[in-house]
């Protein structure tokens, strides 16, 4: 029998009667012929709960305790989606992590898959068991103690066992239903996309589309895993939601797929610094170690030995980037002249694989910026990705007069 | 080091603050010399909501799958009580019931331990961790899933430890003090006991005192565990609770330790049923499978061949008895000529291991009901107890007087 790993977010499974839906569905693939694993999240609310309580027992708490805790919440979803498919008659089982075993590193609360033995699973499709219901977000270390994923593992375990049981497609269940060319709340001609490809998920994903985790789209991305995004609360027929898939499978040949955000971005300026080799290291080391995200880096043309360093990072970051920074310049580390932050910028992205066979999509998207009166304050490329700072006014005029300068209306 | 183990409640672990002041008890003990072993039940209300969750989705549950789901309880109070103990800096880590292993049987969800390894917790005392915390009433089946041993199965966990470690004593911390002569809400005079019995804890364990579970007392008198019920709500000093232990560790001898009573009783009489051989067996054979909990059997002199049999049960059961003796005549199984039931009963019962050595026990207590004008209509007594039925609205008055006769209120 082809198998079929199917995985319900929280919101999915979060009362017994979402329960009973997201069965429903499983019980229809099982009439399509599939034998299914199913991952489930914990209820939703459950996991905020579970580690609400581990903080306020212990702040710096012992990560291998968090998880003994933290897992339980799956391992609640698990059993109640295992009976209520057995209420259907369609013959299931739960796992917990531990038993499949799903093997980890040991590195609590952010554990790394190492291994998904399938034997014991295929053994009980072998005896006429029709879907496996494991808890997601969880495994076991090499010392026999409970490990979780980190936030999003539930998605990661989802496509690591279409990985190891050579799944025809990994389905994630959850409440949106696909990826769309933009946000729709910012754009009402945002389209769902029927298929993208995983470099350009990826790339959505880092530029804050919630839809997949990051690290679950790599996976697939590495194991070919065919991943279906599709809402648990609308009927599916058998092309709903989004593919994401390789780029061969993708025919469609538009050159941009999609238009992303970042809201809440501060461009910081580093005036008259020192130009030396290792000045960068010099101020993005200490960046680092202060816990500050620098996203985009520009450095200015260097006039008399000196020059201006620009980088943007989250608006809340500002002050610990500025804090470190003089730090840095008491140590006598660097030199600068000031340090001038913007806070009130935002980011925009346009992402496609078809920008690397196509030129002058970089000249396109400037060129529809100026259109609306928008100003460049700092532009970065990727090979298929281009993302530019401006004034966080005109944020969603940008992301609505991109959507239309690239045609992403229609299909 | 020698060994300790202190098993919570539900009660006793309900909020983050019980557990923090469960953990500091644990800690005194850990300061007094000991390696400690903590059973911990699930916060009080979770095992609840977990049972309703599986009988909603499914009445007829598969068991595997109520264990899955019902086990999570214990296994996070075990992991905040490992957090809080850490937080105090006393080295702690959490088991759950697979990890110990604690073996049972695959008798899901009334599953009975087996074997208790102890390797794996005594290596981790050896390394210096003071406590090991266990998550109650679960284990692992020989097919590697997790049972639960039913309801009170953590006291039941906590004496299997014990025994299993040899531990000095099995402390029960709980929402009451230690083990009365008679229940305070009913006479004010109830004193509490410094020890008693196993034999008597087991009868009024069964009578419906609800202070420990009939199968860990059990289990502790078969292992000679000394157990201590104490409140976890008081502070208690080194004789704080009672000491349930074997009878030669008693020296006080008192020919009756307590007075127990069961409210809700009824009568149920059969009236002029032929007597023939294996008639008792063609009645409560059937109300046996009809589940009523039949407990006093009295059966009448005979009389032209027919006779009156008469028992007792729960009152909410005398339906199913009625139903069931009914289906029975109809079949032709048995003969009466009536099933006549006083809803209005109570059972009183006095339990003493002293009885055994003392005469007049039974006279005594017949004499203090004659006297408060009580009428006895059944009368059963083992070794160690003599139970009455008697009208409901003389309950207090008789455990009243009972406990006055046999001078309980002092020690």
């Amino acid at each position: 029998m082809p198998v079929l790993v199917m995985k319900f977010g929280g919101t999915s499974v979060a009362t017994l009667d979402r329960i009973a839906r997201a069965a429903k569905r499983v019980g229809r693939e099982v009439a399509n012929g599939y034998d299914v694993i199913v991952i489930v999240s914990a209820m939703a609310g459950k996991t905020n709960e579970l580690v609400s309580w581990v903080e306020e027992t212990s702040p710096l708490f012992d990560a291998r305790e968090y998880d003994a805790v933290v897992s339980s919440g799956e391992q609640i979803t698990a059993g109640l989606m295992a009976l209520t498919l057995q209420e259907m008659d369609v013959p299931a089982r739960s796992w917990a992590g531990w038993q499949v075993p799903l093997k980890t590193t040991s590195a609590h609360s952010s554990a790394r898959i190492e291994e998904i033995p399938t034997d014991n699973i295929m053994a009980k499709f072998g005896e006429g068991m029709k879907v496996a219901v494991v808890a997601g977000f969880q495994g076991i270390s090499p010392e026999g103690r409970i490990t979780t994923l980190g936030r999003g593992g539930s998605d990661t375990t989802a496509v690591a066992f279409a990985a190891a049981f050579e799944a025809d497609r990994c389905d994630i269940y959850t409440d949106v239903d696909g990826v769309y060319t933009t946000d729709p709340r910012i754009s009402t001609k945002a389209r769902k996309l029927d298929r993208i490809a995983f470099e350009e998920m990826l790339e959505l994903a880092s530029l804050g589309a919630k839809v997949l985790q990051t690290r679950s789209v790599e996976l697939a991305m590495r194991y070919n895993v065919r991943l279906r995004v599709l809402s648990s609360f609308e009927d599916n027929n058998e092309n709903a939601g989004t593919l994401v898939c390789a780029e061969e499978d993708i025919m469609e040949s538009k050159v941009v797929s999609g238009v992303a955000y970042s809201r809440d971005e501060a461009k910081v300026t580093l005036i008259s610094v020192a130009d030396r080799p290792g000045i960068a290291a010099a101020i993005f080391g200490p960046l680092a170690e202060a816990g500050v995200n620098v996203d985009m880096i520009v450095q200015n043309i260097s006039e008399d030995g000196r020059t201006d360093m620009t980088f943007s990072c989250p608006v809340d970051q500002v002050a610990r980037a500025d804090d470190a920074m003089e730090k840095a310049k008491a140590r006598g580390e660097i030199n600068y002249h000031d340090l001038v932050a913007d806070k009130d910028v935002c980011k925009v992205s346009v992402v496609g694989i078809g920008m690397r066979s196509h030129a002058g999509v970089a000249s396109q998207m400037f060129t529809a910026l100026k259109n609306e009166g928008i100003n460049i304050k700092v532009i970065t490329t990727s090979e298929i990705k281009i993302s530019v700072l401006i004034d966080r006014k005109y944020m969603e005029l940008a992301v609505q007069a991109l959507h239309d300068a690239f045609g992403l209306e229609t299909a």
